[in-house]
C-alpha cells in the first residue's frame, strides 16, 4: 500500500469581507506559514465571495493544479454559508449528519446556557466518508474531505473563518495529517541587514542568488531593512548539508550589516544586548514623537530593561524636561548635533538609564528649509563614557522617515553597546 | 466615441513572501477597500509566487473575467521581479526604456549620495504605451497598461509592494484613472463612534441597514472603533437625495457615541478641537509605552497643540519626572486611580501644557493579578480646573489592550473638552 504524498496545498479563502476589505487576511498569513514550515509548497491563494458557483470553480481550478487545498471561512450557520456543500458536491460524497458534530453544537449552546437554534444543525451535516475536525471554541466543525481520482486521492480540507478557530484546528488535526503526508520539510533561515539598501545588497549576492539550489537564497526586505532568506529542503531521513556554508559566504561580504540571523527584529536584538549586560535604555524623541518608545515597549517582557523616556516635541520640553540649555536652542536649532547630544545627556541624567538615545529631525511635510530640509535627523546617544550625534539624510513622507529614523536609532544603540 | 467603462477589478498579488505567511498582505485589504468606496465590483484575490508561467495564466484568468486587474509586486530591481515584463507580455507591449523613469530612478539615488547600481535601471522599462505612474518614495515606477482586445480595452494596472509606495501611487494616479472610467460616482460618508459595540450598533439600526437602498449604510469596523459606511451612488449628471436624512436618524438613535461625520479619526478630531480653542495638550504613558503621543504626534501639522510627553515605563520615571509621590506608587501601585491622576497632574506640570491625559494599566501578556488583571488600565486627565481619572477594562491581548486604551485617552481629552 503506498502513502499519498501531499506536496502542495493551495489557499481559498471564502469571505466576502476580505473582497471588500474589510478585514485582513491574517488565516491566510498563519496557514500558509504554516505550510511552509512543514515543506508543503503553497502556489496559489485565492479569495472568493460566498458565491456557490465562483467557489466551486475555484475549488476545482485548485485541484488541478496542486494536491489538496485548504478552504477557510462559509462554514457558519447562514444560508451565505456555502463552504461545506460545495467541497462535498465537488468530492461527490453526500451530506450526512454527523452525531457527534450534533451533540457538540449542543453542547457548544448548552455551555452557554443557549437553546440550540435549528439553523445551527446545519453545521453538524458532512460530507459522507470525510475526516471531522471538533471544534473546541465554536460551533462549526472543520473536515478533511478526500476526493477519490482514477490514479490519486486528493484532499478538501475546511476550516472555520474566526482566527482562533481556524490555528487551533490546524494544529490539532491538519498538521498531524499532512505529516502523516509528507517525506520532506522545508529548514529557513534569515540574515537580517540594515544600512544597506536591497539593490546594493542583491548585486553583492547575484551569483549565490543565482546559483544556489539547495538551499535558496532569496531577498526579503521590509521597510529600511533588507533581510535575505535561506531555503533548506529536507527529505525525511536524509542529511542536508545545512546553511552554514551559505551564510558564512554571505557574511563575508556583508557581514558588517548583518544585525542578525534568526528571527528577532532589530529592537528585539537590541533588548537580548541591554539584558544580557545588565543595562537600561531610554529614549528622547522629538519628530518621531514616541514611536521609538513605543516601538520597544511592545517587546513583552522589555521592563527589566527600558526604563521609558521623554517625548520632546516643543522646544521648552526639551528645555524644561531634558535639560537642553537654551543657548543651544538658540544657537544650533532644535534639529542639530549640539541639540541631540543634550538630548540624549538629558535623558540619559533625568530617567537614570544607563544609555539614552536621542532622536531630532524634520519629518515633514512641513518645516523643512534649504539649511535644514525634510528627512535630516540627528540621533545622539548618552552613556558613561560620554556622547556623540549622527547625521542621517532620510527619503519618504513623514511616516517613512520616523520609521526609519526609528530604526537607525536601535541600530545606533545596538552598534554601541556592541562595540564597548 | 465611447469610453471603456471599468465594472470590475481583480487584485493579484506576486510575492513568495506572501504565499510564505512570512507578511501578511494588507495591500490587498488596502486596495480591495479603494475599489469599494469607488464602487467597482472586486470579485477575486489571488497571489502567485515570483514565477512568470504562474503570473502569467493568473493575469490571463483575471482578464478573462475582469475588466482590469491590479498587480502589486515583483517591481523590484533583482531577477526576481518580473511582474511588468509578464504584464507587457499579456499586453503585446514590448518594454522600452522610459527616459523619466531613468531620471527619477538617478535623482532618488543622488538624494542618497548613492550611485544608482545597474540593476536599477531595470525598473525603469516600461511596455510601450502605458502610462508610467511616478513613484515618489522608492525606486518602482507603476503603470497602467492597456490591454487591446477586438471588442474593447481592458487594463492591467502595475504597482509596487512596499504598502506606503502602493497606497500613494493608488491615490496619486489609480483612483483618478477608475473615476474616469465610471460612469456613476460614489459618495462614501463615515459616521464614526467611540463606546459601543458593533453589534450594539448594528442591532439598533437593523432596519436602516437591511432597508436602505440609495444611499446604503453597511457597517465598517477596526479595532476598538466603531463606524458604518454611507454610500450613495450617483450616476453622472443626476442629483442624488443625498445622505442628510439617513444621518439625521442615525444621530436621533446614536448620537451620544459619534465622534465624527467625516474623514477625521479620533486623534485629529481632538487635535482640531485644541486649535480652535488655543489649547496644548501632553500625554503621560505607561503601559502605552509613547503609543498615544506617536500617534497624535503622526498628525501634520500637530506642533501648534502638542507639547509632547513622559513615557514613564519604569516606576522611578514616575517618580522622578512626573513627580507621583512614591507614597502613591507605594499605598496603591502602578496601577492605580491615585497614580493615574498624579501621572497626569506631573506631566501637566511639567510640560507646561494646558491639558495632560496619563495611561497606565496591565497589557499582559505578563504581570496580571486577581486583583489587577491584564487588560486593567487608568486613564487620567489633569487641566486648569482639576484632575480625575477613569478605570477600564480591555478585553484583547497586548496590542489591543494598547491600541484601545490609546483611543479612550484621545476620546476623554475629547469629551473634556466638549464638557468645557
Amino acid at each position: 500500500m503506498t502513502k499519498d504524498i501531499i506536496e502542495t496545498c493551495e489557499l481559498l479563502t471564502c469571505g466576502t469581507e476580505i473582497l471588500m476589505g474589510q478585514i485582513v487576511n491574517t488565516n491566510a498569513t498563519f496557514l500558509a506559514r504554516q505550510l511552509t514550515l512543514l515543506g508543503i509548497n503553497s502556489l496559489y491563494q485565492t479569495t472568493v465571495g460566498d458565491n456557490p458557483i465562483r467557489l466551486e470553480n475555484a475549488i476545482r481550478t485548485a485541484l488541478g493544479r496542486s494536491d489538496s487545498v485548504i478552504i477557510t471561512g462559509g462554514l457558519g450557520p447562514t444560508e451565505d454559508d456555502i463552504s461545506m456543500a460545495v467541497a462535498a458536491r465537488v468530492a461527490n460524497r453526500p451530506l450526512e449528519r454527523h452525531e457527534p458534530s450534533v451533540k457538540a453544537i449542543q453542547g457548544y449552546f448548552a455551555s452557554l446556557n443557549r437553546e440550540t437554534a435549528e439553523i445551527n444543525y446545519k453545521q453538524a451535516m458532512m460530507p459522507v466518508g470525510a475526516h471531522v475536525i471538533p471544534n473546541n471554541n465554536g460551533t462549526a466543525p472543520g473536515a478533511i474531505v478526500p476526493v477519490q481520482g482514477p490514479h490519486r486521492t486528493q484532499y478538501i480540507i475546511l476550516l472555520p473563518g474566526p482566527p482562533l478557530e481556524n490555528q487551533l484546528m490546524f494544529e490539532d488535526e491538519v498538521k498531524p495529517f499532512f505529516e502523516a503526508h509528507s517525506d520532506a520539510k522545508f529548514d529557513t533561515t534569515f540574515i537580517r541587514m540594515i544600512g544597506v539598501g536591497e539593490s546594493n545588497a542583491a548585486t553583492l549576492l547575484a551569483d549565490l542568488i543565482d546559483k544556489q539550489i539547495n538551499p535558496t537564497i532569496a531577498p526579503y526586505s521590509s521597510e529600511g531593512e533588507v533581510a535575505f532568506r535561506l531555503t533548506e529542503r529536507l527529505v525525511h531521513g536524509e542529511e542536508g548539508k545545512g546553511v552554514e556554508p551559505l551564510i558564512a559566504e554571505i557574511k563575508s561580504r556583508l557581514g558588517k550589516y548583518i544585525y542578525e540571523i534568526g528571527d528577532r527584529s532589530l529592537p528585539e536584538v537590541l533588548k537580548d544586548l541591554l539584558s544580557e549586560r545588565g543595562l537600561t535604555i531610554a529614549f528622547a524623541e522629538s519628530c518621531t514623537a514616541g514611536l521609538v518608545a513605543a516601538t520597544f515597549g511592545d517587546i513583552p517582557g522589555v521592563s527589566t530593561v527600558f526604563k521609558g523616556g521623554v517625548v520632546s516635541y516643543a522646544n521648552d520640553v526639551k528645555a524644561d524636561i531634558l535639560q537642553v540649555p537654551q543657548t543651544i536652542l538658540d544657537d544650533h536649532g532644535a534639529v542639530s548635533e549640539e541639540t541631540a547630544i543634550a538630548m540624549a545627556e538629558g535623558c540619559r541624567q533625568v530617567t537614570g538609564a544607563d544609555l539614552a538615545v536621542s532622536i531630532t529631525g524634520v519629518a515633514g511635510p512641513d518645516g523643512g528649509t534649504e539649511e535644514k530640509p525634510v528627512g535630516l535627523v540627528y540621533i545622539g546617544l548618552a552613556d558613561a563614557s560620554g556622547s556623540y550625534a549622527r547625521k542621517f539624510h532620510f527619503l519618504g513622507n513623514r511616516n517613512k522617515v520616523r520609521k526609519i529614523a526609528a530604526l537607525n536609532a536601535f541600530n545606533m544603540a545596538r552598534v554601541r553597546l556592541l562595540n564597548q
